[in-house]
């Protein structure tokens, strides 16, 4: 155990044994949370339980380290109140610092989450590792209803708005690890503070995945970019390269046909989207492709003047000139905490059903780490809102 | 046929008539509009054909109102150009002035769906009683993340974000009726215009229903309302009236017993709502029920200063002073031009799937007309853009 997280409750139990389900259930109806070690006789996991607690019997239950013995224990210690005491909770079982509902993610599906969550007198706590999500990779933005200019100045008016209310943030913090299961659910930062709530919404967003060259980070805003849904319109007679093969590399280059003066589309592979998009593609005038080229780095002062090309077959090097890259290779889905806790689908975001619910009461994902089709901000927002309000009808019939 | 309406094609046919099923065929391959008039010997339909055509042979076909003979005239006609040329059609056989989608209503929804349309260069027409819908019937909105301040500042702010792009509009229109199931689809408004589409987009929004008393109109958006979740922060330590007795009433009690000073609960019946949300609300000490009352009218001068009620029961009038009145007694979709078409559920709402597909290829709908959970401008604007992008993409892939 020294190398282990000693914090709160945590439970070594072996399958099949009766008091270690009662101990369970006990502490599920108090609503106390816990970590469950599973061992079995033999295991190395066995071997720590006897080392820490002095006893091969199963239950063995240790608070923030200590351990308290099996099941009759814990019930008679419960009833002193030392477990909630020790473990920092109410008298109820409930912390003494229960949120209503922990939102995680700041970008503008979790800052609406919060916005509505406050709205509804919730007691709300924000974890973000940084206010604005991807719209800190976007330069300008003219596709939020209401709202034409630099992102940076939308990421503010979304902040201020919601700072007009009694939010709880934490910002900076990144998770640990999330313990959903439970009525009362625990979130970990890496900070070492565990917080408790009655629900969680989970709005981790997505990341591009990015091509790793040379001038890519540098130019990131500044001719580097990674949507055409939202920035197409910014390279109007503008020369542009799209980097992938895909159907997004595809779509890019049909947005940006109709606007832009040249388009070059450089793909490492054959094109592999959708052969009606690649026959359409393939009749643009405007359009070179460069398929089996590989992009070796993005070159500017300012902002972006061209990139270097590598053929696979022959090897030479081209340069293209452009003011505008999108790297069109895909999206990570920021959702490694809950894979194999919640559903999720192949692009490893996050199921949810038309009223933002994961399958775990409580439980609710929006935005971008979801699986609600097409990433914008007007999306994501709006998905927030719903979000909340899910958690609000939630939490309203909730014992 | 003299008080029908006789422009476009009509085609009179009989169940069973081979040539009636070829000319139809025909018309949907060349994407040729129609209006089908099915007739059975000795109807009223079949006299009316007789008369119009001097033909008692189906299917008789007119276009404009000029009878032009069966199947083999029309296909005779058709080849010299003069079908399409008096349809107003071009000779590819699809109308001259052909949308890429049309876009009905001009709420956020629609709006936003219109932006988005138009970010993706598509051919865009708007039809709208008036820009803003719902948003119009509310005074200040604090929800809608990024803006604070007065409802009719952000319509005009939306309304001019739109106009930034190349959008047909008709605003001040009715829709007089729609023609959805063929490939390309019709809409027709009531001052006599026909549009043709490839896919449109359906966000008529819902209008609250009113109590349809005197005064009501009147302070409408200065202490009339009918969302507690956009306005109730307005009323903090006001004494407010919901009238209604619902869930839609109990959750308006349940909002505004946390900032409101008092809150009157007035009901034309005993409470009807979920029993969970009518413990809750009787346990409240600032909620005062005033059940098996008639709202009569709604007082004031500037804005609202009381409501006067009466009971059913012992029929004495009482007047409460209040600043707020929430009418909460439900809303109705503007989805009448569509039931039976397409999939609507108890509430009128159309039925959508998560790309706001109707289940009529081509056929869109976004906003609170669906059946997407909660009603909020932020939500109904991401709809919008979903409606867009999915309309997008089945013209993409669309022929």
């Amino acid at each position: 155990m020294s190398e282990k997280d000693i914090s709160g409750l945590v439970i070594y139990s072996m399958e099949g044994c009766p008091f270690c389900l009662k101990a369970k259930g006990f502490l599920v109806e108090k609503g106390i949370p816990y970590t469950e070690i599973p061992v079995a006789p033999g295991s190395d996991a066995w071997e720590e339980m006897k080392q820490v607690s002095g006893s091969e019997y199963t239950p063995q239950i240790l608070i923030n380290g200590e351990p308290i013995g099996g099941y009759a224990d814990l019930v008679n210690l419960y009833a002193t109140g030392e477990v909630t005491e020790r473990l920092g909770l109410s008298s109820a079982g409930e912390p003494v610092d229960l949120y209503d509902v922990i939102i995680i993610g700041g970008g503008p599906a979790g800052l609406n989450a919060a916005l509505y969550a406050a709205r509804k007198v919730l007691k709300t706590l924000l974890i973000t590792k940084q206010i604005g999500g991807q719209l800190r990779d976007t330069w300008e933005i003219d596709n939020y209803l209401g709202y034409s200019g630099e992102a940076l100045e939308l990421i503010e008016k979304f902040e201020s708005h919601v700072d007009n209310y009694d939010i709880h943030k934490r910002v900076g913090a990144s998770i640990a690890s999330l313990d959903l299961t439970g009525r009362i659910k625990s979130v970990k930062t890496d900070d070492g503070h565990t917080f408790y709530t009655k629900s969680v919404i989970l709005a981790m967003g997505k990341r591009p995945r990015t091509l790793n060259v040379p001038g890519e980070i540098d130019f990131q805003g500044r001719g580097v970019a990674y949507c055409s849904t939202c920035d197409a319109p910014f390279y109007t007679d503008a020369n542009v390269a799209v980097i992938g093969g895909g159907n997004s590399a595809l779509e890019a280059v049909i947005d940006l046909d109709k606007v832009a003066r040249q388009v070059y589309m450089v793909s490492l592979t054959e094109l592999t989207g959708d052969p009606i998009l690649q026959n359409r593609v393939r009749t643009y005038s405007k359009v070179h492709l460069y398929t089996r080229y590989n992009t070796i780095r993005i070159i500017g002062e300012e902002s972006v003047t061209g990139i270097e090309i590598e053929s696979l077959d022959a090897g030479e090097k081209t340069r293209l000139d452009v003011e505008g890259v999108f790297v069109e290779i895909g999206l990570l889905s920021n959702s490694e905490l809950v894979i194999g806790t919640l559903m999720t689908n192949q692009l490893g975001e996050i199921v949810v059903d038309l009223e933002c619910r994961t399958g775990i009461p409580g439980v609710f994902a929006c935005g971008d780490v979801t699986s609600v089709p097409f990433k914008q901000v007007t999306i994501a927002a709006g998905e927030g809102a719903k979000a909340a309000l899910a958690a609000y009808s939630y939490l309203l019939t909730e014992r």
